[in-house]
């Protein structure tokens, strides 16, 4: 059963991975638990009334349950409301990974779209600082969302944005041949890599205290200018690499300590965005009818976006 | 010979238009002519000293001379002491066309791939009435720039700045088959179409006074309503192309009194930006040497940008 | 019995319009329904405890009710909390129009005064197309709010707004006859009527797609040209009103894509301005005792006014 | 002859007043005088080439000087060629009086009017405060302008600029009766008066250390608790009178250290608001011509305004 | 018992001030009342249920009762449930000053700095008023908070920022003995004194209608004026005394209609800060542990602070 | 003779250090120079009329020559009008190092007080650090000045911020023995040692390619990581030293993208600021008359300073 597709109404029962826990106390006194249960499909809040001390215990964060729930509607939003609930044990066959949202795209394919560009590279230092940083981070370079929460945020999300942002470059290079393709697919692959140092991990993602008071911005810049005294590379290269990095948010109010001052990091600033936008607009839509407007997105300024009803019939049609 | 190769210390002797004259007094009380000299080229600014009433009437803007004058340097800027000048003839054989900078693309490639890009559009709201603004504007439309400086600031501008964002909304929509490419390829086509009401032409473009008052994107807005009451179309698709018009400067203080709340007018802003700064960014590098940073940029938040050295190798080493 | 009246510890025992109503479940898991309450007197929260699914078929938002209830507090506000509710009946004898808020001017001096501003104008263009336009939305017209909420939120709200600026206007015309009176009018007349087509109605009021995608102002400069060309005017007029309309809302980041850039519409900008606060102010303040601050008021940026108690003291002892 | 009229081209020869004087040096070595030249009509910069030492001294700023000179242009402004220029003598029988801008109203007048508005106060109070302060600064409240620019910048201004105040003020009176007239009236009269410690005086007006380091609004919020003390005045009404100056520029960015928090403040910064740019922009658009753009006017926001051009065809048939 | 070192499970029972009383209504509809109580080591909310009209006359603001209640947790925050509560009487002998929170610093050693400050001063202007402020609110210039909240919010806090700021001054002056130090002393004694006006006391600190129109710096700059009149000096240091007040809080949307335009009032406008801050952050840090980061802190942007855990050992190494 | 002490009128005859030069044209047509001359006193620009090749061969910049000149005045500044030049002569025993303005304080005292701080640190991390750096970079330590303008812009300007920034933390340690002064001196110490590698050198000082691309934070919080990697230290203090650095500018749109989070940043920043505006205060109003307002002051928000008449007349009478 699916987490996410659930309708006010229905009866949920099935398995789901605890994503967080809260305690709370209702006006009457009585002690209660707010959880949120998630899977591959999306998240829920539920609420487990007359919680025990022994519930509390039982029900940890990022441990999967067996539940069955009735779903009705808090605010606006589906809410379920907990008839039953036990921890799942092994004989129940269940594990973590498959109640994890994931990339649309399978791991191996992210791996080697990413390999393939630098395959494509002919700079020799742009190359080998690429091929150095995905061997160090291999295992999470691939499993890490892209952020916290705003877009790609799901397991592998990260090298999901790099290969969108790839494929957005390389469809500007081929009208602008003059744009340094090497620099801008390498500035793409590092550009995020300092987040897998900014947060905690996988579920329930955080920021770690490095995270918080250098930022992945910064954390990278250091780490290319580290890597390339590993690697003996001295060219001016090592120094634009770090320029990427550290400009591709944009502007100072965004992270941005300078401005994008090369060609290749305005346009990887602005592809970023692209690929950004595109991932949250399409996460919403999605789950947008025809004709209706969406919630607010608080990442893109707030804004209600509308679905236009023709576009669905227009493709009927063809 | 070519205004803008010319360097200092050398002597220019040849055909120019005139774009700009303005007279001036010296701080000796003596009368002398600053004129802007241009071709196909480039511009480059000209003194003409102790000018007489003569030379008042004779050296008219968007006309053509002959004139010969060393060049110098005021500002950091070269600028032409004239020593001979004399307006050109009918048995000159010269002609204005030959004087104006014009799209690096022929007019009828840009018609080809516009023409294609609505063939290509299913929807047929859609296609009618973009088909109906091109045969409008026919003449125009491949004929005016895009702005009056900043970006495509040349003949054909407009047309060849619709081309390159036709070309990266192919690629976007490659990459996310989702998006309504009709919707997109029309609001690229008609997003700046009134600039034909807002701006005076092509040579010396200043803005009209229903440009000042009303400004390209009110004006678009008010001809699409008119546009589709004459073809009698009465779809979601009129408010909806509107709306693209309307949000593509992206937020309030750009212009757009609407930010972007469809899917396809965030795309539409942000291939807008990108085929802008595509277009500044090459021309400026154009004249810059490896190694150096351009002039500050006026419509780039006035950066400067650097142009990496090892770039311009790894082409030569490939 | 009046609504906005009731104080704290009373029974209300009468007939209220339901202008919204939201289903809630308690923190013990009870079905409420929370309902606004309206009359033209004001608004009242009020919750009904332990409701039923018939409550919920029956309670619909825009029909009258009876209702008995007790009057309490919740965050500082009136709140009611309901003992006995049934929906009004035909032999009730009671009409939506009596339960809904309206300008404290009658409907038909409005309309009169309006007509004299367009008879007193010698412009015959301005004229006309005034005149047109009051014609074509004669219903609407006078009975439209001007804003959803912040001022004139009421039942003629939007004519009642026109009249008191062209009240002002006159104020201003007479101390500064090198004004454009009738261009004044014209716009004043105009300005808002896009949101005729922006709001949803007279009674919960909220934004058509139309409006939240074009908004009134784009929607009107859309309309002046589209009914001057229905009365086949041509002058300058056209799009001097079009600026004016366009302009009104003083700046970019208030909505209008073009500042006032001619002296009547920084005029009409200004009145529209003084017409809105006066009225904002004056019904905030009504119920506000002497020598103390009202609530924060939102479209006010916020602020707290005092209302001085020796303003009373004056009036009395005079 | 009227400095303010004079064309391109023309020899101006008569009587003006010296408002600035600075020394040059050419290019060329050797030393000029820069003038600027005023009237009652306008002022002109003037030059006077190869200057003396006893030019220097004899053409000192507030002093009259008969003049000849050629009118010619320099960046697109009127400029004058000295041919011969001497000190205006005890004969000549000119006063510096007849070459100072004046309001267009007589002082007289400006007087009555003020006066007819202190007498219309009921409220005791606050009468006998604004009295006092129009006896105590009687000589200069007539004299001075109400800024050293931008608007009602000549003799007279302040009390012009007050009673254009009076004449709003009294017409959103007489919409809005509920409104404490006596409070705005004395609001209005006083909100400025500070100016005349802020400014240095009627010609070439430039701020006082004081003014500088206190400004008018802090000068003048303690001046009302003094005059208040004096007069042993001790009601609500010097606190409220405080705040009325106090916040009369709108929000602290613009100098107001408390924002208007009565009603009657946020109508005398909105009227101070109105009167100020129907001051400016009347001053602008007499001479611009219809259909014209004015300059960009600095104080406007750097607007350039439109001068349509059926006003005046109406006005003719009317 | 202390109420600001209660733990999450212990039974609290002891006195404690009332700070605030807020009536409520459950879900289900019973009253209960919110109290939030105080003493010298901080402040707990608390929450006595099923509560009754006897209860609601008992339990007032500013009184104090004896409690029993159980320390729970809401929202994060500690929470007392209530069970059973009496006001205190006069046998209990306790005294609402043994429950405010005081200056860490004794009053009597606050003043003896103040003091020693004045006595240093050699300008005898400068030395006269401030000692004249000093005997005129000699009470509650020692009793007040500096703030109702944010900083040195606690009785006698005023007074102890102003040591803190005199003790920073000097560190300043010793280096730079070309600052004025009587000046920047007599700012820093002067510079909040309007508070005493602008704050309604010592518990349950709000504003008063004088502080909300006009603020503790007009009033103040207006209190100087007056006391210079009183005292009979008339030197400069009066007009710039009244720029050190006017500008301290740096720029205009910060309050300070003036910037700091004197060398002494920038260095006060610095050390009001240092002082402001570090005040705050040494409160918040010192309840924080080691390794851990603090709650976001309102009026320092919304930051939260990191508190090394390494600072600890070096000092229990040292 | 010294540079900075001439004045209109006067003849300067003497040694000075050619700062910059620029060829021009004068509107006659004619060659000139524009040199800016130097000395430990000051600067002044210079015109050499009628220049020769050979003279723009001879005069080049970071040269000393021999000049006469007579001293005039050009737009409110001093500027001379060279009348003799020719480079020094080997045996006119002059040397660079005597004309460049140099800190106030001996490079040898700023040493021992650095020395002496790092001397003082118990946390064997931090010191080892400090140590490490301030060894690297010996030389270009005492030499560099803190900026290329502004404030501290002359030789061994960075270590006098330094030693000043030192003076206060220690004034703010003995009030604040809470904080950790170790690390408040290491951050002081490393905070700008960036610039180094961000500015040219010493004279004429400008932007290093690294420095536009990166900026001194950067590139300091880079050399942080890299020297504890050398000298294998691991400790919390190394994360939080670079965070020191990086939070140093305060906020965002002043270079720091992260906001200072701990005391000690937090600190820093005010320190830092303090210590800057002191030194440029100190500097602007040596040269400006008690009872004068100075010029605006770039980086002090253009604001124009007053000096007091009392602050020099207290000082004598003391």
């Amino acid at each position: 059963m699916a987490i996410g597709k659930q309708k006010v109404g229905e009866i949920f029962e099935g398995f789901a991975l605890i994503k967080d826990v809260k305690k709370g106390t209702t006006s009457g006194g009585k002690p209660f638990l707010t959880l949120v249960f998630g899977d591959q499909t999306g998240e829920m809040e539920a609420k487990l009334w007359d919680s025990t001390k022994e519930d509390e215990q039982l029900l940890l964060p990022e441990s999967i349950v067996l539940v069955n729930g009735e779903i009705g509607q808090f605010r606006g939003k589906a809410q379920m409301r907990i008839n039953a609930i036990r921890p799942a044990q092994p004989t129940d066959g269940v594990h973590i990974a498959d109640f994890i949202e994931k990339a649309p795209v399978a791991v191996e394919e992210l791996k080697d779209r990413i390999m393939e560009a630098i395959f494509e590279m002919k700079n020799p230092n742009l190359q080998r600082i690429v091929r150095a940083f995905v061997k160090k981070y291999e295992e999470n370079l691939f499993l890490y969302p892209a952020a916290s929460r705003n877009h790609h945020e799901y397991t592998s999300g990260l090298a999901h944005h790099i290969v969108g942002m790839l494929g957005l470059a390389k469809g500007v290079h081929d009208l602008h041949p003059e744009i340094d393709r090497d620099l801008l697919y390498a500035g793409i692959i590092l550009h995020d890599i300092g987040k897998l140092r900014e947060l905690s991990g996988v579920i329930s993602t955080s920021y770690t205290t490095e995270g918080k008071l250098l930022g992945h911005i910064s954390i990278m810049v250091e780490e290319i200018a580290q890597m390339a005294r590993e690697l003996q590379i001295e060219g001016e290269e090592v120094l634009v690499l770090q320029h990427m990095v550290l400009s591709h948010h944009g502007k100072a109010e965004w992270g941005s300590p300078k401005p994008p001052m090369i060609r290749e990091a305005e346009i990887l600033h602005l592809i970023d965005l692209m690929d950004a936008r595109l991932n949250m607009l399409g996460r919403v839509l999605e789950n947008t009818a025809p004709g209706e407007f969406t919630e607010r997105i608080f990442s893109l300024e707030q804004r209600s976006f509308y679905k236009p009803a023709f576009s669905v019939k227009t493709e009927l049609d063809a």
